[in-house]
């Protein structure tokens, strides 16, 4: 049922938005009006189908489910403040009270280093281990949190660091002995275990100007044809530009891919995609912790993504992780 | 593990509260600074552990999923703005795209009514049908979230409607025999399939002084022991004064039990239970649009519930229902 073509846009159909409700169902996050304006989130991750309980400690399990909340606040410009946790825990001998308390511990840290409490949630018992974690931050004082629907015609398309390092960490973790070549093996697979949220950059993003901004959660190219879509413009994609992390492409080269494909289409790497006006990135980039490197631009036509490498025409098998139903 | 001893307070004392969060884990909600404050709650629902499929329908289970996340906001005196919904499906004939959508417009039927937003979520894959509701409300201008920490001796304890109607709906599902001499029947089930949260009167309590406020979600005697413990306070609970809804004796009388007894510690019944200064009663019943009902006193003595019929001890063989950790 959840890859029922529209279930989505049926459910924002059949949804209202009242007074009170800045953003509503559609972005990475609602917007809530107040003093300053509240961006919350939420993000379910259940065992077996979004991660594997013996390929992940309990700690990182934590700082992974906190870090893919964080990465949508970052993405909508907002700092965070606090957060929610329901868990849902089976009756498994593997799961114990100490397992728990790492999985917090595992947030607790990431919560430290961005000044945020968790603040309260729920527990209860559930077939499989089931975390619903909700993330709630402040827009920075006057600058409109960044929806996915604002890129414009001659917008620069931009993405922060580096890309495709997550996704060889999972080619790695589905095939162990693809590592023996890899020397940065251990920090491809930190990359898909720990992802890092860019939540000081989406601020300075948001309040530098930038007018729409997704995390690439599912894979950049997926998501910034999601950023197209809602914007109602094209976004041509060029690969030679593409910020490949260290690493991938020894993994691709083991598995027969493109460097720069895995990198534009693997998923997990919760780098930011952003459109800037054009005349702008420099000054962006200036003011970022992490990188900032112009990966294509925006494009008068059909809306949706349009892929080249070196000016000529690209189609990709697939433009990302179509994991969950958006 | 989720039974194991403390491990709310273990996880408690694992989490800092930091700048920006009023109040934590620990009561019904957390609250954060902002004008005006937000307050904000989650609750899991898991197929299987809190509802069954053959029970309830979608509908309904939409309507309980938000009405249980409104009524911790009524406790505290919030006034609902927004909900998420994170949603996992099974691969389930049985939940087709209709079903989600009829469990979205149970939600919405509640949220209109309270003219609030349901602004997004997560809709994802799970062996079982999974509801992680989060409700987002403001407090009242000028008036502090209530918390459960707050009755003092001399305090009266109070509760809204009446009580054990939820109990007698269940009692009459697992058995549908006992229905046959019971009138109310159906109105005992629809209040198990639909409670209605005492939002308008969760404002008004807290506007007029409540000392500390909890739903009843779990029965009246162990969530009024709760708001005891938290406040390091004695309370008494005199059973003969607790109001007892339309139809619970007759089904107690079928299955032997006192009906003041299962009105006192059957869960489910979603009425909020207040301690409020002495002399302050009366007026606050006027200013309700629901009974409020004198059930006990706040006294010195160790801190948890007595409770009396007729000034004579009695001992519960429970005090409620313990399904989930706290």
């Amino acid at each position: 049922v959840i890859h029922e073509f529209n279930l989505i846009d049926r459910i924002a159909r059949a949804t209202a938005r009242r007074a009170g409700v800045t953003l509503g169902i559609g972005d990475d996050a609602a917007v809530l009006d107040g003093d300053p304006p509240v961006v919350v989130t939420q993000d379910l991750l259940v065992q077996d189908v979004h991660f594997r309980l013996r390929a992940t400690s309990f700690r990182d399990l934590g700082h992974k489910a906190l870090a893919v909340n964080l990465s949508d606040l970052a993405a909508m410009g907002a700092r965070p403040v606090a957060a929610l946790v329901g868990l849902g825990l089976p009756d498994d001998p593997a799961i114990t009270a100490d397992s728990v308390l790492e999985l917090y511990a595992g947030m607790e840290d990431l919560a430290a280093a961005h000044e945020m409490t968790i603040a309260g949630g729920d527990v209860t018992r559930a077939p499989v281990l089931t975390l619903a974690v909700v993330a709630i931050g402040h827009a920075v004082a006057g600058v409109a949190p960044v929806r996915r629907s604002g890129a414009a015609v001659g917008d620069v398309l931009c993405v922060t660091g580096a890309l495709g390092a997550a996704a060889a960490g999972l080619l790695l973790v589905e095939d162990p002995s693809l590592a023996a070549s890899v020397k940065q093996a251990e920090s491809l697979r930190e990359a898909l275990r720990r992802p890092m949220p860019r939540v000081a950059a989406g601020q300075a993003l948001a309040a530098g100007g930038a007018t729409a901004m997704l995390d690439c959660s599912d894979g950049l190219a997926l998501d910034a044809s999601r950023i197209a879509v809602a914007s109602g413009v094209c976004i041509e994609l060029q690969l030679e530009r593409v910020p490949v992390a260290p690493g991938v492409a020894s993994v691709a080269a083991t598995v027969g891919r493109a460097a720069d494909e895995l990198a534009a289409t693997g998923g997990e790497d919760y780098e930011l995609i952003v459109t800037l006006p054009p005349g702008t990135v420099d000054a962006r980039r200036t003011s970022l912790d992490v990188p900032l490197t112009a990966v294509g631009r925006v494009i008068a036509g059909p809306p949706g993504i349009r892929v080249v490498r070196g000016g000529a025409a690209v189609r990709l098998p697939r433009l990302g992780w179509e994991h969950t139903t958006r």
